[in-house]
């Protein structure tokens, strides 16, 4: 069992749309805030790993919705690394309400490692130090 | 081979993220203006199925990124509706670059039918009229 | 000088456009933010407000940006009410980067008070309680 | 009277919020289309201006709400320019209602110019040819 992080949200009413509850693309940028978080457990940013020149731009996303948040719900998305390969890695998202504890959706999302000119690189022998440091989390 | 609706669109800023391409969870958008231009084709528009009591929340969505499209970029959202069953439906999208007929991704949502107070209802029972008018879609 | 709220908030990527900054346009959501922070100090929230039939869309909105935020920062939206008349009030803004306290952006939004069928109200006839209460913030 | 563009668009679902209708900071964006096409009038796309090393930050914004758009509205944005002095430029947009010709909102934005590290640039001087491009359309 690896780490996860848990981030707290509350549910804006932007997020929300014409069917009264969270639009379901709004549900990736929070599992990007998840990440955000558990990238910060590697004691390295996101932020910081982009100035490094590792970008982890988005191959694969996808999610399952149970039930619809609401605005102003208190929900918290907990994130762990899935796997981590030398050119790729995969995060797993559970979108929890607060109030009962239920999940309200469930998300993966696959990313390359590129550097700033969105060449692949192999992280594994690139940046082995936060490659380890990430496993580290598996 | 079923129907496929041709959305054409143009790459806004706002879609963009400091990465320099649009944002992973802005193709969900584009695959929505794509079901809006294909349910018209069954004759009535989303906007009349819900006034009827029709709504189709999202119980999963997925994309596979290909290219990351950029600002003003030209493209074109082709949509497909992949299975109809009495309770659920499911549709296809490829988003395609027009300068060179590139795609830049793909996508899958299914939906569930609800009423108004979000019960599951049986569509095909229901409003048989729509079904079929979809199903002639297929 | 009435009641602010302070509402931290940590910039998002999905908020970032290619210029590298926050978008413009993602103010306004983290204005709706603070709103939604200060009504809740009149005791009740802007959720209940609605459903008690009283919905404040905007009227005019407008903002000065003077640094962009970036992702990762850490702001706090600062929040005043700097008018409330009987059928419509003011709100004003400021987004504080937490780092050095420099203030990024300003805003303000004006608000109609309607009911659910977006009819002008006079909330301070119709609801002279909730009136009084978001009064006292001033 | 100066350039006028026309930009169509359809509103799209997840522009809704809640309230039923197009949540107020997606007006922005739609400006942001405008100005797009309008730029684009000058001979050149705002895309090779960026390339060129001009970026034009928003300053300031501001809009007014008249009626509400609604999800499949057919809406027409108006944009034109309202100032352009040696540092800075102000865009000026109507939202219109292709059913009726009703204004739906309007808006204003200023920008600075800046160079790609965000520095001040004097356009008139920096780029005179590409200044007196965009002066032609005042």
């Amino acid at each position: 069992m690896g780490c996860i992080s848990k981030t707290p949200l509350t549910v804006r009413y932007a997020e929300t749309d014409r069917m009264g509850i969270v639009h379901h693309s709004r549900y990736y940028p929070w599992f990007e805030c998840g990440r955000t978080d558990f990238i910060k457990l590697s004691g390295m940013t996101y932020s910081q790993m982009e100035a490094c020149g590792v970008l982890l731009p988005l191959v694969e996303t996808s999610a399952k919705y149970i039930e619809g948040a609401r605005y102003e719900d208190e929900i918290v998305v907990e994130t762990s690394l899935e796997s981590l390969g030398a050119v790729r890695c995969c995060f797993c998202y559970s979108v929890v309400r607060r109030a009962d504890g239920k999940v309200l959706a469930t998300g993966k999302t696959a990313h390359a490692f590129v550097n700033g000119d969105f060449r692949p690189i192999n992280l594994k022998k690139k940046h082995p130090l936060l490659w380890e440091q990430l496993g580290a989390l598996l």
